[in-house]
């Protein structure tokens, strides 16, 4: 199993933002491609894959790619799929999630509370990281990622506490999406070996 | 100077089409990807990058990156760029380009067009071609790469024909704006190897 979490930071808890402006609406569009990144390859999906889209640390929607059935790779029908989840954060009580369509549903989780939830190997990508080709291929990988936005203190210190190895994928600073294209091909290819 | 040239097989070329819906303008989200995957880096333009989208081998929208001045990541502000570009063809007259806005510009080139104005090394990407990391990293390589369908005949032959290499990218058949992710990945890193 593969894991991405996403911290949006401005995506509004709403489920009225308008599918003509994801910039305007806190970015969506940033966590609508890492979504599809996360999943969608030609003419297939990943199905081995989970994403956490944890939104102004307070609900948290989950991807399961499994069960997914509506996914499109275009950002705005991803959107509407975010929109839909909102719709349903009433029906979120404690952690118990409420599911807004196939593969799709929402909880009341922060951070740490999408930290218990994993296992496997905590990776967090931050370019002051080791170069991940030092770094052994885990089995079961989770990465955390920030949208726009840097991690806050109060994230970066979770996620040094909490996260097993700390990496790199470039010289360059990639938007959160091209670093998870870049972090599926580094465990497709068994760290650029298999091809 | 990288160079990414994408073949849109579908697209329409008429500026009419709506922002509301890309999948259905011939899947022009896919284009629209391929161009911020290709330019966008966190809070950075890759400058020394050049792209072609050759709109069903008639017309060829050209994007500079020295001379972008209004991209943005998102899909619909990237396609209203295309649709603004599309509305200035009837003024690409014989090979001389219109520019619509501040480094796009459009003219009446199909494929072949294109290849004549490329140098450095010609790459198809293809799920036949040899493992990337098995060639050497061009210094200025130029990456030839089609929308959600193959290439088709005509242009896989001219390609057989002239393009220096074909690689593949991995094990997984990926789509071409995620191709182009990774493809610059293994150039900014020197073929995996500087990070």
């Amino acid at each position: 199993m593969r894991q991405f979490v996403v911290l949006g930071h401005e995506v509004p808890l709403t489920a009225d933002l308008s599918l003509d402006d994801l910039t305007g609406a806190g970015r969506l569009d940033v966590l609508c491609r890492c979504v599809t990144s996360a999943f969608c390859l030609s003419h297939a999906i990943r199905e081995d894959t989970r994403v956490w889209l944890v939104l102004q640390d307070e609900f948290t929607i989950r991807f399961e790619g499994s069960e997914l059935r509506n996914l499109n790779p275009d950002e705005r029908s991803t959107a509407a799929l975010v929109r839909g989840a909102l719709d349903e954060k009433d029906g979120a009580i404690g952690h118990m999630a409420a599911e807004s369509s196939p593969g799709v549903s929402i909880s009341r989780r922060g951070l740490a509370g999408v930290l218990d939830e994993l296992d496997g190997t905590l990776l967090e990508l931050h370019e002051a990281g080791g170069p991940v080709v030092e770094s052994d291929v885990p089995g079961d990988p989770a990465f955390v990622l920030s949208d726009h936005r840097n991690f806050t203190a109060r994230e970066a210190e979770l996620l040094a506490e909490r996260a097993d190895r700390r990496v790199r994928l470039g010289p360059e600073r990639l938007h959160a999406d091209h670093a998870i294209t870049v972090a599926h091909n580094w465990l497709d290819t068994g760290g650029f070996a298999r091809y």
